[in-house]
């Protein structure tokens, strides 16, 4: 009998050799070499049929699951992916790679760039969520996949899972949007652009000319810092921190003095030796440039062969659910197969990720891809 | 027949002269000589029984209504304060006085300390909510005002109304707390946090040392920028904004491209221009340690000379109605006549500063003050 856990996972890499293979960005211009970094869970079936892409958040990486190695940062969604869990390794390839324009193996603006021995930096192109989507989907025709079981992802991995059925209809059988939209509101800029202009403040950040030196890490702090508090909620900072006041204080005058200012630091501080700042910039450019909103991506016939589950947090404010069941509205009027779930999960945006809150999420993913048409 | 407006209005002065006026702050400290800027608006009767004080919010000032001069900021209130308006000046005497710790005329840390004849800076002592009241109550006495008619303001100045009628439960008659709290929660203390930690991010705050030389002013905008997002409401800004283009990109790769961006930039710089970084710094510390949450400030035989008319706002989700609702419970558990309502307005926080959303509150406070037992 077979220990019932992942075994060794390995981070592995895809790259378009040029210059047959550079690749033409929305925006217009070509790029390359791209190199793509990716990791699979499970085992791909005779006929390739039993594939699951699973797309990251902004700030995550291809390591969804299984152990950690000293390089890696933990697995992001290690109770979703594995053997009889929701996405069951037994029964389905798990795949997931890092979106270009990132810091975590895919080529994004800290990679080095051939023409100058240099990384990047600002001269990496403007990239959007379908570039991120289609050089995915390159990987999936490296790997001689001609269709994908399904997409799931949260957050920006939402917008990714929606962005592929967009561009490539005919591919996936199961797309299912978790904590997502179908376009930034003004409010959801607003964040990201406070993130990216505390960034830009930061005189090490230089424009974007840091790498090898001073690292913007009081800026890149500022912007998690905001992002942190926008994937919580209320009344989940009301549990973790309420009013209590941190053990420690330093004795200088504005230092944390609440634990909630203290987590705060801590999580801004520890993101900063964990992620690059340009690619902040790049990936919420990505996200607020996104908008799939208008329903011109669906085909006239619809999508006779594709279902939806669309899942939302009651108390997810930063993408309310509002945005969901508007996603769900625009597929069911042109007669799409759609569900909607809205959990009434306490942990605000984060819930996808919280393992406590998983309960539901993860039964409705298990059944949603095990039901066959 | 006199024109019904509101005359030359002057920003008044008084000092509190040393050494028989040292004043002692909450902290233990004693601190002078302190000075209070403040302005007033009709007359005060003969019985001196008609005065109103407003108090500001975090980043107001003295100047609530009337013209404004070169150097004034435009008033922050005018539309409530004046002939017939819901502060009417001709019925009541209207007072409004800065804050302690602030930068608009009250003694704060960009003021000079007279021991060094440089600014305080850091050297500047913590403060309270309640020491910006017993400043305030020090001006009230030196104007041989008894007991005021009223007192209101909204956010903050919510808060500094109810620490009125903790601190001086016999010396005021209708307490009119809008869009406050009782206390901050972890998530309004993280906001805050933030701000600072933008503010403190930027080298040029240098440790608060920055008066006569190059400002914090990045940091500062940062602040504000998270600051606004708050004050609005995913509603007002999809009006606002939506995702409206500008018409001017930079052609920088991360200029502001949505309206929305430019917006807050603008927002930002501009009050980089009208506030200073370290007042930033010591009044968000003061709202962050105020709670009268335990009741215990209400006296045993409750307040039977005291009426409250506590106003929320639907789309407020930075001091969401429940808040305001928790104190309207506290007080109706003792007995304390207090008339909740919540307004149906769509602008978030800044509701209650929004010229188009105030008729209904302007209605409910008119008539309120006008009530007598």
């Amino acid at each position: 009998m077979t220990a019932k856990t992942l075994g060794k996972i390995e981070t592995k890499y895809f790259t378009f050799a040029q210059p047959s293979h550079e690749f033409k960005l929305e925006s217009g211009r070509t790029f390359g070499p791209i190199t793509v970094a990716y990791e699979s869970y499970g085992q791909l079936n005779a006929d390739k049929s039993n594939t699951i892409l699973v797309m990251h958040a902004f700030s995550g990486n291809a390591h969804v699951a299984g152990p950690v190695s000293e390089e890696q940062d933990p697995p992001w969604w290690d109770f979703m992916v594995g053997p009889g869990k929701a996405l069951d390794t037994e029964k389905y390839f798990v795949l997931c790679a890092n979106v270009i324009g990132g810091c975590k193996g895919t080529t994004g603006p800290s990679s080095m760039n051939p023409k100058t021995g240099k990384p990047y930096a600002l001269d990496f192109p403007l990239i959007t969520i379908g570039d991120m989507v289609r050089v995915q989907k390159t990987l999936i025709d490296h790997l001689g996949i001609k269709k994908l079981h399904g997409v799931i992802g949260g957050s920006m991995g939402g917008m990714l899972a929606l962005q592929w059925v967009a561009l490539y209809p005919d591919a996936v059988e199961c797309v299912i949007p978790i904590a997502a939209t179908l376009k930034h509101s003004p409010q959801q800029i607003a964040f990201n652009e406070v993130g990216r202009q505390a960034i830009m403040a930061d005189p090490a950040w230089n424009y974007g000319n840091y790498y090898g030196g001073a690292l913007p890490e009081k800026g890149l702090a500022v912007a998690r810092m905001v992002g942190h508090i926008t994937y919580m909620s209320n009344d989940s900072m009301e549990k973790k921190f309420s009013r209590r006041l941190k053990d420690d204080h330093s004795g200088f005058k504005f230092s944390a003095d609440f634990e909630v200012e203290g987590y705060l630091q801590h999580r801004g501080m520890s993101f900063v030796k964990r992620f690059d700042a340009n690619s902040y910039l790049y990936i919420t450019k990505a996200m607020d440039y996104f908008d799939l909103s208008d329903a011109k991506w669906i085909p006239p016939q619809g999508l006779p062969n594709v279902r939806f589950l669309v899942i939302a947090f009651k108390s997810d404010w930063l993408y309310p659910s509002v945005q969901s069941q508007e996603m769900v509205r625009q597929l069911k009027m042109r007669q799409i197969d759609a569900t909607y779930c809205e959990i009434d999960a306490s942990y605000g945006h984060d819930s996808f990720l919280i393992e406590s809150e998983s309960e539901k999420q993860s039964h409705l993913i298990k059944h949603f891809l095990a039901k066959r048409k």
